[in-house]
């Protein structure tokens, strides 16, 4: 996964548990896509006190996966959704009631993950 | 939703970030149904001790949930996963197309969450 989809997949699922401080600068860097020079300079401090705190940032939210592993956990369930319609758009074309049989097992998995 | 249900599920999501005296407690408490005294001395603490320590336990684990939502979250896709089973269910009992047409949206749906 490129860096910066992991880094916005990470701040929407454990964003809330930063400060406020780390929340405002993390979401320039990552959602707003502002240069660190930029937010230094709105922000009132150096570049280099940008970029550590985006890397600590980083690391905490890279802990609070490493722990609890929601992310994966809820990138499985959209693969599991995306197979589904995959199967369902199949089974539209070629009316195989095995395909059919398939999508409803998936969706069983899904309530027990 | 029942206390006991609830205690459990927040636990699995959130509690790795328990320390593991708490964990080991709360596990005993809210998992293993063991009673406060049980504990209590099993664990060398006052039974006042162990019931303080689950409320406290009760109060972080919330707080993540308040945070994050991430139990709500899961529980939404269940819940989806689950009207895609039952209008599969229906499909094949009546052929209709619509049904079919309805699981897909939701799937599709589930993949936006």
């Amino acid at each position: 996964m490129e860096k910066i989809v992991r880094q916005g997949l990470l701040y929407d699922f454990y964003g809330e548990l930063l400060t406020e401080h780390q929340r405002r600068i993390y979401e320039d860097v990552v959602c707003n896509d502002l240069s660190l020079s930029e937010i230094a300079q709105e922000q009132g401090i150096t570049r280099q006190g940008v970029h550590d705190l985006v890397k600590r940032c980083n690391r905490i939210l890279e802990g609070y996966e490493d722990k609890l592993h929601l992310v994966e956990k809820f990138q499985q369930t959209k693969v599991l959704a995306g197979q589904i319609q995959e199967l369902l758009k199949a089974y539209q074309e070629n009316g195989d009631m095995a395909v059919l049989a398939q999508a409803r097992e998936i969706a069983s998995q899904m309530i027990q993950i």
